[in-house]
């Protein structure tokens, strides 16, 4: 406690002040001030305009064409990034998994981003579990959305199609039969690290399923591993896409991506 | 402090102790011990299985149908919500807003949800700026996302289509022209009030207009309010969705919603 | 695609309308209209007006005292909650740890919370690692800030003082000697679940341990556990908070929280 | 739909599978593997030891001491940084501010920390409401924690002691007599912003009065402004702390920072 001298202001101010004048400096029953309409009208900048696809799910304006059923030009191998990505196209239409041949991944690198992409289930259903259908998309080549034939295929809930894996299970399986395609519309935001390498903010994630939500803004918790426990790896910025090869032949279309 | 005897427990330990034991229990250079595969794996309780629609934007297997085009029996009057809804069926394909007949509502409350809804400029372009095609979806009656032809027609950014109604401007504007349908998947997650009554945990909102993202997890400030700034209304609890009339003739269809 | 009339308006506006006026209701470069500085005020309800304690530590006039140093009134054991507190004062100035007896509990519930809590070691050092000067914090008796003499005193870094045990390592070892007291003030946050008993949003704590900041508002991810994975029990409301008996004579003293 | 041919596997497992093996590669109700305590232990890096204050409101080993009564060296001018703080020591105690000599700021620039600070009102008390023992502590050199004499004196809520200025209204008026020193012990963390310079991450705060919590990590919405709306200003990094002249010898003592 200091030594100090109190002056009695409530003299200075008069006697004939009211109370209320001694603690405050407007009357405290006056509400706000009201203001107008277009005071909280804000007018710039002017939002882009951005044309969409003509369809749901088809790529707005502003993606990046990262597959169009034609070409593999946007990616690589994963064994050997300078080398074409060894997976085939059918028909002009889709690509196809070669089992054996090692995943792929784009050229380009991303951080945050909208990504849509089309899978469909191998055409000849084998195997079980695990087994059928396995592929996965690996963002910043390291978070992976699994990718899997649930269709009447049970495993562990969170390694099914739509998991983030062995992360979170899906809200809902959502999966079509293996005669029908899927989509995956993801809002991907990537994890924030400080200049010292340690993690600020982890990854997030929110995807529809053929259109039903089935993670909505979860918290990624590392590194996708398929032992132990999941933790963040060494701070890391923009990275590849990848798709997984595990020994399946799960086909892929209409592969687009925006940034955000 | 204060006075306590420490026992010299280095010299209870021995000479030979090497130093390191002194303050640890287990060597500190030994890794974590290794895990299994299985052991990360999770499997109980199965994720339900749901059927996607059959195209995008097509209602899953597990969604509330609010408006099929046809009938209006999930609306009523947002005036007199014992009366029916008194906006139009056109064609038994879409409803049209009676402009001056006043907003109409569900019968149905909700909190949390995903939302698809599809919605068109009026088929004759009128007036500019907030007044042309000028509508909203009030989310638990309260929160609006903005409904406007904002094809050619500057606004405020956060009052044209897709925005939070004075809030937060879309990220960028994906609206089609007026003789086309637009779509908006929502993730809106309700805001939660303590039992006291104050605020918890503020209401979020994900929009994807016409399949691109315009609203990424935003949070919503607050009521929506045409003059002054927005705040938390008293507490409150699911509560019914509201299309506005704003005196134009927007025009719906394809309304389905599923609980989250 | 509808089929519809167009009405071009920019006709019906006539030839003199500049052509700004086509697309807006407002010149884009006006700025927003200015506020007054009483806008922004807000008045009312008034803020809760409280008396600190005398010096940092102290308990504030809206504060339970859960532990004044001469009584154990507050709390009961943890085996047979019908019985008192088998732990033992010294002095009419702490409680201590009497082994073997079980944890104790208050006899309130709470949840989130603002808690301040000392302790001491043991006064006479005895064992290594997790031996030594090992109890507890339980919030809502499910999720346990570690207490531990980690004075000189390695162990599992998320296992020491001021850990949240086995899910958080404490950013900094900021423990006293074992002739000293320890103080947490903890910021605790309860988790939320949905009415269908699911998680809403996890439990979150900040610790300040000797006035220092070790827990900076993380997530914590599910019920403490000694082995296994840390997941969220079944839907819980306010609780208990226990002490652990872990068979140390840990000390407490200066045990207060004011509920938020 | 594509042209597919689905094997019937079910037949090539053979009649006498079960059921169940049809779309499970594990029983189902298995439990997870279990696990052994050492697994979930993490040992490495060791958590860094410092000493804390010799009592709370102490400067501990690793904070930097931004001012310890006796001189101004880690300040400067805010007018004319290249000039010394034109405020004055007392008694080798504490600071004072000199109405009329304009604001003081740090010489180092700070981004996260946790701040510790000791006010006092003015010695004499004049004016009420905004006008009595008015300054405030700048984050960054934008974000403002409000400091006034708000013992028995009323003004808006949201500008009275322990506010986040015209933002946030402290959560309980914690403030002593004038003839006392007040404490702030804040956790403050910085706005986040991406590489095209939006804004990422808004600024969060907590903050303890008197060690009374007063925010709970909330969010600063913007850059603090006394008239209008506040909103982010353009990407910054890290910057210094500033102490406001607002024409009132408001007192200063004890300011220590730990960079987080």
């Amino acid at each position: 406690m200091k030594s100090k001298i109190i002056s009695l202001y409530v003299i200075a101010l008069g006697a004939a002040t009211p109370l209320l004048a001694q603690y405050s400096d407007k009357p405290p029953d006056v509400s706000p001030m009201p203001m107008k309409p277009e005071m909280t009208e804000i007018w710039e900048p002017q939002v882009k305009i951005i044309t969409p696809g003509k369809s749901l799910g088809e790529a707005p304006s502003d993606a990046i064409i990262l597959f169009d059923g034609k070409t593999l030009d946007q990616w690589v191998s994963q064994k050997d990034p300078s080398k074409p990505a060894p997976w085939k196209i059918v028909n002009n239409d889709h690509m196809e998994v070669v089992p054996g041949s090692g995943g792929i991944q784009t050229k380009m690198q991303f951080g945050d981003c909208q990504l849509h992409i089309e899978f469909s289930a191998p055409d000849v259903v084998e195997s079980v579990g695990q087994g059928r259908g396995n592929s996965g998309v690996f963002f910043q080549n390291r978070y992976e959305l699994q990718i899997l034939d649930s269709y009447n295929n049970r495993t562990y809930r969170n390694g099914q199609a739509g998991s983030i894996y062995k992360d979170h299970a899906p809200l809902v399986n959502a999966m079509r039969g293996p005669l029908e395609w899927n989509t995956y519309d993801v809002i991907y935001t990537a994890p924030r690290f400080r200049a010292d390498g340690s993690l600020d903010a982890p990854a997030r994630i929110t995807v529809l399923h053929n259109g039903v939500l089935i993670q909505n803004n979860v918290t990624i918790n590392g590194l996708t591993l398929y032992v132990g426990l999941h933790t963040y790896p060494a701070a890391h910025g923009e990275d590849v896409i990848s798709l997984q090869d595990h020994g399946n032949k799960t086909q892929f279309r209409n592969i687009w991506l925006r940034k955000l």
